[in-house]
This record gives structure tokens, C-alpha cells and sequence, in this order.
């Protein structure tokens, strides 16, 4: 038996758990067998997702725009599945360039293979990413849990959202299964949908189903529709009054604080924690695993 | 914010999974909330529970074992509260006290809260451990998921158990909510579940919810429970053969082979394997969280 390791870290935002592999120079070869044996939550370390490091200049996915940002996350999905872009995954990858000194706190350009996003690290250790701008479809929605039925706000973060206030999160029951929503047609491909109620003046909490995956401990673009929906139902939207506008949104995993400004730019704010460091025990995957 | 850092590896057998924290002469305190902290999936590093490697002579629970045993497995559940014994916990023990070079392949004696348990480790990585023997109560029990019910076993391994054997392993649907089984005065503090197929001769599959947990990828004791059933319904139980006999058990996270002696005592074996090792960032726990 070889014994190969692989430094890894661990970290996470809101409890949207990621494992981290820095590889500066893009050496280190992560086939999909080798994401989904890390992210296995009882036989690897566990996480929701992998974000690779690597500088944007060595990857051929990102060499395009090293001139914008110096760093590349190369995200995957925890089945190993290539991704765009994680709102949270960018918030602990800007946090871990910090840990590792590579970057000082303030204003950052992350590439992804969503584009370049700018990231803000403040000294405290929240860090706030440009969510993009939301765009809301025309069309009632509804969706329901068991004898439940409630109105859904349609809201596109990039992915599809419907967006239900409720009386009380318990509404939502165990999320086992995805709530069915009408009609169909609005969500050909599904959709994540999110069950609200106020806690105060600018201020809700949250539950998740989110596609794919079920109710989940946190959802960056879920708390950005959440909060674009109430903004809205609440009259003060930023392209009316000419003010941005800050909801406090929490979630399961944690409370973030959504910003939409006057020309519909979207702001994410909330903690990113890096939990532990290590060396992976690779030999078990097999000595091709890890280039 | 204070950096104090604590070392930890990670290791499973068959998708139990543990945090080991090697402390030989017990420096370290670890509150509840620590162990809650460690063994959180999402926050922190993730386990069904903390195995604290001690030198039983160091420990006020073991040094009354010291001359039988030097090391002590101080097992804490994943909510942080004390347990005696676990089975697929100590063979990751023992496989890690070899990892560490505390000692040799072949027989080792690990003190636990449930007394001295003999342990033996083959080269190859497989782990063998002694789990006592089993009661087998009087008196019909049955289970039921939906509109199926049937007849199962009543073993007690220490904690009690309903083996039924089924037709196929969905029939014991998603095991979201514990099974009834009747008569109610059979487990009056509720039971572990395990439903059971045949693979082969003297080969059997099995699921298992376990009381208090809901469905686990492995359960040691509901394994030895489902060979003792098996070993009796097939009519070669060792204490009327004066034979040995060896199931294999095939569980969700792994197979696991299940010896039972003309004596009773039963004897599991299993893999167990270190995943990872590293360090782990306690400062957000809090200053006084670790001594």
C-alpha cells in the first residue's frame, strides 16, 4: 500500500461545507472518483463541494482572465460534476486566500467559470460577493406542502427560485420531497423553493428545499430571491426609491445579509470559517487518484 | 481571536465514522460542546463520534484497567454525552494506535467503559474484536413498515434488536421514522431494527434503523444480532454443532464477517482504515473549550 496524502482544508459559510485543495500550480489531477471520495460525509472527510485553488494563469479554464483576477476557483460538485459558480464557495474561497496570506482584507476578484467575481474580506471575517442582479418572470406561482397551498414569488438568481411566505417555517414539514409547484411549466427543470417568515423590521428567516439536493443548511442564491421577494412585497425596491436596501436573512446554517442597490446589484454578506487543516489519506483511492 | 489547534485524524469501518483525538497522558479537556463541535457535519469535522486516545493509567475511568490493557477508548457519542462500548469504534482505535506505532499487528487488550476488550489486527488492515455474547428472549416479536409485517428475532447484544428476514431490502422503505414492532412490552425502550436477505450460503445483506439515530450505514451489534438470527434459523448454531461458524454481513458502508464459538462468544471482523489527519482550528469554539 503506497501512502500518498493530499493537503486539504476545511471550511465553511453558513454551514454550506466545502473541502479546499490548494494547488497553486494546477499539479494536482482531481478526477471525479477522487471530489466524490473527499466529499463522502462517512468514508472521506465530507463536504458539500471541493474548491480547488489554483491560480487562473495556470488553469486552462481560467487562464483568459488572469489579467482580472489572480486566483481561479475551479469548483466541483461533491458527486465530483463540474460547477459554474457557489455563492458560498466563493465567500470561504476568498477567506481561505486570506488564511493563507495570499490576499489582505479588503477588495478581491475571484475567477470561476461564472465570470470574475468581486469578493470584500473585512478584518472581522465576513466577506461579502456580487450575487449578480435577480430577474422576476411575470406568471402566478404556487407551491404546496401536504393540505398547504401558498402563493410563490418567481425569481431567477441564475437558477430558478419560488419563493413562499408562510406562517410559520414548521408549514414546511421535513422537506423530505420536493413541494410540488403550479404550473408546471414555470419550472420545466424544477426548482429551489424557499419557505419564509419575518422576524422584524427588514429581517426573515428561511428554510430550503434546494433541487437535487433537499433542504440544505444554507442557499446563497436562496437568501438573495428571499430577500429580492421581500423587498418587493415590502415596497422599498432600490430601482423605486433610488436607496439600496439591506435585509438580514436567516437561514438553518447561519444569518447573511442581502444588499440590493439602486441599478439591481446584489450583495451577499456573512461569516466564512476555516474549520481545520490536514493531509488526506489517499492510497485507499488507488495510486492513479492523484496525478 | 486566539489559533489554538488541536490534532485529530479521521477514520471510518464501514462508514462508521470517528474523530480520534490522540492524547495519551488526558491534557485535553473535551466538554461536551466540544465533542458536538468536532462531530457536527457541516460546522465542523463530522463523525457519529469522538474516540479520545488515552493511556488508561492517565484516565480516572481506566487506571483500574492499566495492568490489563495500556490504552483506553474514552468514546463519546457525536452529541458529546459518555458511551461504554462502541464495536466499529473500537476496531478504528486499534487500527489507529497502529498507525500511530503505539503497537504491533496481532492481539491487543483496549480498555473501554465496558470493560476490557480483546482486539486482534491482521496485517492487511482488517481489525477483529471480541463483542461479547448474545441473549436471544423468549416470546414472538414482529416488525412493520407500510402494510408489510413480520415475524422477527429478538437478540439482545447488550442493546436489543428485531431481525426480520424480508424479500428484498426497499421493503423496508426509507426508514425515515422508526418501525412498529409488537408486542409493545418486548422493547420497552424502543429497539434497533434490522431487515435481512439472503446473498448466499452462509451470506446474508442487511439494513438497519438504529434506535435514537434513524438508518446508519453500519451497526456492529445489529450485524452480530442478524448472524446469531441467521446462524439459528439455518440450524448450525456452534453450541449444538460444537463447530464454529462464520457469516458474512453485508451492510450498507461495508461487509463485515461474523464468527460465533460453541461458547457464544462472538468475534466481529472488518475493516477500518484512517482517512485523514490534521489540525483542527478550535479558536472558534472558544478559549476555554480545550484545556
Amino acid at each position: 500500500m503506497t501512502h500518498t496524502t493530499l493537503s486539504f482544508l476545511k471550511g465553511h459559510g453558513t454551514e454550506n461545507d466545502f473541502v479546499i485543495i490548494p494547488d497553486p500550480d494546477n499539479a494536482i489531477e482531481l478526477p471525479a472518483s477522487a471530489v466524490a471520495a473527499l466529499c463522502d460525509r462517512r468514508a472521506g472527510i465530507g463536504a458539500d463541494g471541493v474548491l480547488h485553488v489554483v491560480r487562473s494563469a495556470a488553469h486552462p479554464d481560467a487562464a483568459h482572465l488572469a489579467d482580472r483576477a489572480e486566483w481561479f476557483m475551479d469548483y466541483r460538485n461533491s458527486d465530483g460534476s463540474v460547477a459554474e459558480m457557489c455563492g458560498n464557495g466563493v465567500r470561504v474561497f476568498a477567506r481561505y486566500l486570506h488564511h493563507a496570506g495570499h490576499v489582505e482584507p479588503g477588495d478581491l476578484a475571484v475567477a470561476t467559470r461564472g465570470g470574475v467575481k468581486q469578493v470584500h474580506l473585512d478584518k472581522a471575517g465576513d466577506v461579502t460577493v456580487s450575487m449578480g442582479r435577480a430577474e422576476l418572470p411575470e406568471g402566478e406561482v404556487t407551491v404546496s406542502v401536504g393540505e398547504h397551498t401558498w402563493p410563490a414569488r418567481n425569481v431567477n438568481m441564475g437558477n430558478p427560485h419560488a419563493v413562499a411566505f408562510v406562517e410559520s417555517l414548521d408549514q414546511a414539514g421535513n422537506l423530505y420531497s420536493p413541494p410540488p409547484f403550479s404550473p408546471a411549466s414555470a419550472y420545466p427543470t424544477g426548482v429551489n423553493v424557499e419557505f419564509v417568515v419575518d422576524r422584524g423590521p427588514r429581517h426573515v428567516a428561511m428554510r430550503v428545499h434546494e433541487r437535487g439536493s433537499g433542504e440544505t443548511r444554507s442557499c446563497g442564491t436562496g437568501a438573495c430571491a428571499v430577500a429580492v421577494a421581500a423587498i418587493r412585497r415590502d415596497g422599498v425596491d432600490p430601482a423605486v426609491t433610488g436607496e439600496p436596501v439591506t435585509y438580514t436573512v436567516d437561514l438553518p446554517g447561519g444569518t447573511l445579509a442581502i444588499t440590493e442597490h439602486p441599478d439591481g446589484r446584489i450583495d451577499m454578506t456573512g461569516p466564512a470559517v476555516i474549520v481545520a487543516s490536514g493531509e488526506f489519506e489517499a492510497a485507499w483511492l488507488g495510486e492513479t487518484a492523484f496525478a
